[in-house]
């Protein structure tokens, strides 16, 4: 029996998509949902009340992150991500497996640094809130060792221990190690990329069964592939078979990035195959197209740091596609940021303050404008998900994108 | 008639300190009280619901901030102080005045940069919550010339003109434009500039009266003199009796800075002789032993930046002295910050939480620690006037310092 239940409560005719509500042991998540992302156990510059007030259900840690800082045992310690960070909903930790990709690492090569990917054509997933990573990592069959950001102690994390780690932040859904690829790699690499990651799922999913005596906790497996069709198809398949004592995975992510245009595709193979009673998420996506075209075949939970991530340099959602506050003209605008917006910032204060505050480098600014951008992006979320149950999508999101940009 | 009314509600029994209330234009405070800095027309890190939330009854804004960025011009616009920044209650703003001091200018010098006082046992009033301060000034008869330190403009500020800035701030009281000499400078310059200070103090009073049909503003005019009995006393006798069609000042600002051990001399010598019936401002003074001294001695008002300026490096108040949550000790600290506080911080998280936070350089560190030391002074002053209308301040006095530090 799963830690957590999903129920689907209306389709999208044609389509994969879907509207649900996903139960977990604290508190339930009206699907689609966007997940929002607390890196260090906490949502940057935001109050877990100001988290909530935005509208936000689930709030998504970076393992990595915490792993070296405070460290898991510490967060065990404390009662757990929620109750370390004061959120009183579902939490979810990624696995940490996505340190591999953010450094562009290759199987058996030390690499320092990260891999600036240059190609605007591709979607990369954005999966911490700051450019905190590794310096050097290696990975092997077994894990990845890499060395520590902050005080270069070299460290190995296998699936066995993302999953350890996970157990003792102890958020309500978690994630399989795996080994997200560089876009840049070919289809070599991405095979045995993809047969390593598909063993670490194996591996977490046997240690996460070891762990969760009490059924607290649900695991999600991660589809990988790239942007090879087969492979996509291949890793679809052999995590939704994948069994452990008789029990599966509880929910799946979509990992790994894709080109701009074979997106939408991408999404298509792999929750074609995926099982429909499954929850799915797109991991590290989440600007408004994507949010649609996820939704549209079959995504039910998105995360993605871009909202927070431009709020603190300054660029704020509008239906009518994004403005700079930073922009001279709105130092004397005494409108909202988005006139049809009924976040706390829109409520409560004008372009011209906002364009003040990220003049004098307050920290307020990043405060106001990162509940803006998350309301924007939760609410639009919601909205879609309302359209679907009103039968009402397609002239929705025609509406929607063809105000926006 | 005065834009305030001020209440005596008890005295001190042999001492000149008194609790009353305070009736602005936009609310009443309890005073004695502390008011919360708000440089940049925002308190650092905080929305004005925390602040609210904290205890804070009224704001104070800083003049030459707001003027050189956004320009009083554009508050004026937005409707004032309190509507730009959503500021519900009562507000202040000080006169500009203190950049002087701030920089350790000389009559009809150029000064660069602020001199650096180093003796330990000189109370150096804490008026801005940020390093900003101009790069170069002169200061003449009628005014003082600056550079900006956003933009190297030159601006000139006169008595009028800081007045006229007010004004447009709008705040619901106002200072006095004044030199606010440093204590490195001899008594011949203390008695110019002292005069100096005065001749503004009528010239502020003209022009507020001029500018004040509506009557919704009250001007404070400013007591200096230094470290000086005979200029302090002649400070406030003449602020006393400065007159303008009959009318005076509605309050008084006690301004410069003090020998350490004399302060509580200094304050006696002045409020011995200001009208008791007005309040009476101790600027950029708000240490809780200052708090007593300055209570004990007439004061009504003070305002500091020290504690969220100490906050956001790490150090906190509690009742038995000051700790810094780096301290590594703290990391695995489960208990709150002062397991007697009952702030939003000290009720939700725990040391280990801040450790955490402030380790991992997060804005969200800033909010709880200011939250915290914030609520911790404000309450103080409370509970010091409830003191007093208990008739037990003395003991009050004696228990929390001998428990603090």
């Amino acid at each position: 029996m799963s830690a957590i239940k999903f129920k689907i409560e209306k389709r999208l005719k044609g389509k994969l998509g879907r509207a649900g509500v996903l139960e977990t042991p604290n508190g339930s998540i009206q699907t689609p949902a966007f997940v929002v992302v607390g890196t260090k156990a906490t949502v940057k510059a935001l109050t877990p009340e100001q988290v909530k007030d935005l509208g936000t259900q689930v709030v998504l840690a970076n393992t990595y992150h915490l792993y070296l800082q405070p460290g898991d045992e510490i967060v065990a310690e404390a009662g757990g991500l929620r109750k370390f960070m004061n959120w009183q909903g579902p939490t979810m930790t990624d696995s940490g497996g996505f340190q591999v990709f953010s450094l562009g690492a290759a199987y058996g090569k030390e690499i320092s640094k990260v891999v600036k990917i240059t190609d605007p054509s591709l979607m990369i997933p954005e999966r911490f809130d700051d450019s905190d990573a590794p310096c050097l990592a290696k990975i092997g069959q077994d894990g990845v060792s890499f060395k520590s950001h902050l005080d270069g102690s070299v460290h190995y994390i296998t699936p066995e221990k993302s999953i350890q780690i996970q157990h003792n932040l102890g958020a309500d859904m978690i994630f399989a190690f795996d080994e997200c690829t560089s876009p840049a790699e070919d289809i070599r690499y991405q095979t045995e990329a993809l047969d390593r990651t598909h063993r670490w799922a194996k591996r977490s999913l046997e240690e996460h069964i070891r762990l969760n005596k009490e059924n607290k906790i649900a695991l999600f497996g991660i589809v990988q592939g790239g942007r090879e069709e087969d492979l996509r198809k291949k890793s679809a398949k052999s995590l939704s078979e994948m069994e452990v004592n008789g029990e599966g995975f509880d929910g799946f992510g979509i990992g790994g990035s894709f080109a701009k245009e074979d997106m939408s595709t991408a999404v298509k193979w792999v929750n074609e195959i995926l099982p429909e009673e499954k929850p799915r998420h797109l991991l590290g996506i989440g600007e408004p197209e994507d949010l649609f075209m996820g939704i549209e075949n079959g995504v039910d939970l998105f995360d993605c740091v871009a909202p927070t991530r431009i709020a603190r340099n300054g660029s704020l959602y509008t239906g009518i596609g994004n403005i700079n506050i930073l922009n001279s003209k709105f130092i004397s605008d005494f409108s909202k940021i988005d006139e049809d917006c009924h976040c706390y910032t829109c409520q409560n204060y004008t372009r011209a303050y906002l364009a003040h505050l990220f003049r004098g480098k307050e920290i307020l600014a990043n405060t106001l404008a990162s509940i803006h951008n998350l309301y924007f992006i939760v609410s639009l979320v919601k909205k879609i998900r309302q359209s679907i149950l009103d039968d009402n999508f397609a002239d929705f999101k025609t509406d929607f994108l063809m105000r926006y940009k």
